[in-house]
């Protein structure tokens, strides 16, 4: 057994930013109190995880162990763990749920009091709560990262950061429950609240932006426009639920001006999945004036505004955003890989590419290239 | 009797934009098919009438006859009137309410269609619905405003435009439920849906804002900062609910950051009633993440946007605004009279002066330096 002892193993560090990712032998040290120690089995990669190694998001630290939508099998437990046993299916949280806290009490929102002070989802959680790290490779520790750092073989997390899951459930799939699936299903289920006949337009359609369309889709939407300048995206789309697929530079105007054509005004609902302000106002101004609401889900790099003018929400607009899809998550993960067994939504579609670790820059170059949906990499 | 008959009667006109008005003789054309023409009382010179003469707003129209927060009396109806008879008590509406449009069939805007395509509020309704004035001065043709122009002894509207009021209501306070007050109130009631127990801060303290203040207050909130650069404003502000008052100008660190300490995070509710950016930046920062709502009623000059991050969405607070405080106006106003007069709210604290049309210019002099709550000119 490996219980109690440092273990070696392969991981993906970050070393700098700019820098492709370099697969090294590293030690992970034994769970401390209230910690979990997850033997990772499949991990997809995410543009969050782009973002953090992106020169110009200012706020990265290096060297790190990045990915944040994992899932894997316990293998030894801290002090004081009472919810997880090894060998318990589990998905690492980078949202937690300590289940006891003023946010966590409230049903207004997910997020916890661990993470509310951070600035950004993707600036905090780079160590465990005593200040210091599990990892270390060639004598230096190494940074977590959103608190799960799932590229790697074994990895630490907080037990609120940590969902047991359905033991049935196959990891290469509902990992993207960690992260993507939830994040774009979510936005349109609990974020923006879809409503059954009503309008939506979705803006990206990478596996956050198709996830999305899914939510619209499952909420009864109907119409569900599909916006991507890679048209490669459209077919897939439609299939999970886009009822138009609309190419920005494919057409003259603003493709705001035609969607409002197109609806008599604006749909009810947009999801922005990209994480570009300009993309966040076109989104916003394909709502509909009077009660038209924009959901942000893309994560905008560095400190850049929305260049939507004040009188544009004075006519009833609303913005919003969403992290990790509205969902508490130690509650919502487990239900939610339930209801992917009972094929209430489809994950495996969302699925291009599956890799082994050790080809992780190439699922980087998939993902930049938009050639991929999700790439899972598996262990 | 002067029905059917060019009415000449005295108006305060805006030749140019940066200009004092000037109060000239003007005619007035009997009301067309649908229309209504009121003898005006008294109104309320509100911060919206002096934008649309500041230079730096481009979309003015001139020359004009503004105002938009008065109360009268019935003179004659055009053809097709059958809601309105002459004598009634109203008071003209810049927020129609055709009451069959999808907007106004819809219970979640009180925009409605006859509006429902202006880029602001202050941008339309320059010329009725036949595409013309009513209004004439030395032969030339003198625009509407918001479809109300109250700074005339005589005005035409639409009966869409028009809410019937109790005969008893004393005019030269229930006008301010044509504009300030109803908008502040309802920004705290209606837009922001202020909580029983809730925290909340009111940006800016003029007639809006303190109407922001008694909507808080009504609403059952716990705590109610009142902000203002204008220390004099504070004693009315706790006189009418606020439990805190903080002048950014005294203090050494944003303002948002003192509310943040003493609030253990943020306000559940801000509500910004100036129309300055930097201000709606501070108002959204001031609220807690999780489930603050910032709720923008200021109206701001041009084509600025509000210099917050996305990334501040993500955590949880959201942006909305409030045109007319998000009440259905023909429906609304009459019964906001009757509470009125039930005593449910002090509309009198919000009068500082009264003064006759002729002194309209000290009125906006009063307004720029800062010493009236509301100015009622009385004709």
């Amino acid at each position: 057994t490996t219980e109690g002892k440092v273990i070696k193993c392969k991981a993906a560090i970050a070393w700098e930013a700019g820098k492709p990712l370099s697969v090294e032998e590293i030690e992970v040290s034994p769970p401390k109190d209230h910690e979990v120690r997850v033997k990772i089995v499949a991990t997809g990669v995410c543009r969050t995880d782009e973002h953090a190694i992106n020169p110009s998001f200012k706020e990265g630290v290096f060297p790190v162990i990045l990915g944040h939508e994992g899932a894997g099998i316990v293998e030894s437990i801290g002090q004081g763990v009472s919810k997880f046993k090894p060998g318990d299916k589990v998905i690492p949280l980078y949202m937690p749920q300590c289940g006891h806290c003023k946010f966590c009490l409230n049903p207004k929102t997910n997020l916890c009091e661990k993470i509310s002070k951070i600035k950004t989802p993707i600036s905090d959680q780079e160590v465990m709560s005593d200040g210091t790290s599990r990892f270390t490779c060639k004598g230096k520790p190494i940074y977590h990262f959103m608190g799960t750092s799932t590229f790697s073989e074994y990895t630490v997390v907080s037990e609120s950061s940590l969902a047991k899951i359905d033991a049935a459930a196959p990891l290469d799939k509902v990992c993207l429950i960690g992260c993507g699936f939830s994040t774009g299903y979510g936005a349109a289920i609990n974020t923006a609240q879809v409503e059954p006949g009503s309008t939506c337009a979705v803006f990206g359609l990478g596996g956050v932006g198709l996830s999305a369309v899914m939510g619209c889709k499952a909420a009864g939407a109907s119409k569900i426009f599909g916006i991507d300048i890679n048209k490669d995206k459209f077919p897939l789309a439609k299939k999970l639920g886009a009822t138009d697929c609309l190419n920005p530079q494919d057409i003259r105007k603003p493709v705001q001006e035609i969607i409002a054509e197109m609806t008599n005004g604006g749909v009810d609902f947009a999801i922005e999945c990209i994480g570009n302000p300009d993309v966040m106002k076109a989104a916003f101004e394909s709502t509909t004036v009077g009660w038209g609401t924009c959901v942000i889900v893309g994560v905008a790099v560095g400190e850049q505004s929305i260049p939507f003018s004040p009188m544009q929400l004075i006519m009833g607009r609303k913005i919003k955003a969403t992290f990790f899809g509205g969902w508490k998550s130690v509650k919502s993960v487990p239900k939610l890989v339930s209801d992917y067994m009972a094929k209430k939504f489809d994950l495996d579609a969302l699925v291009s590419h599956t890799l082994p670790l050790d080809k992780i820059n190439d699922a980087f170059d998939l993902m930049n290239a938009g050639k991929s949906n999700r790439t899972i990499l598996v262990f």
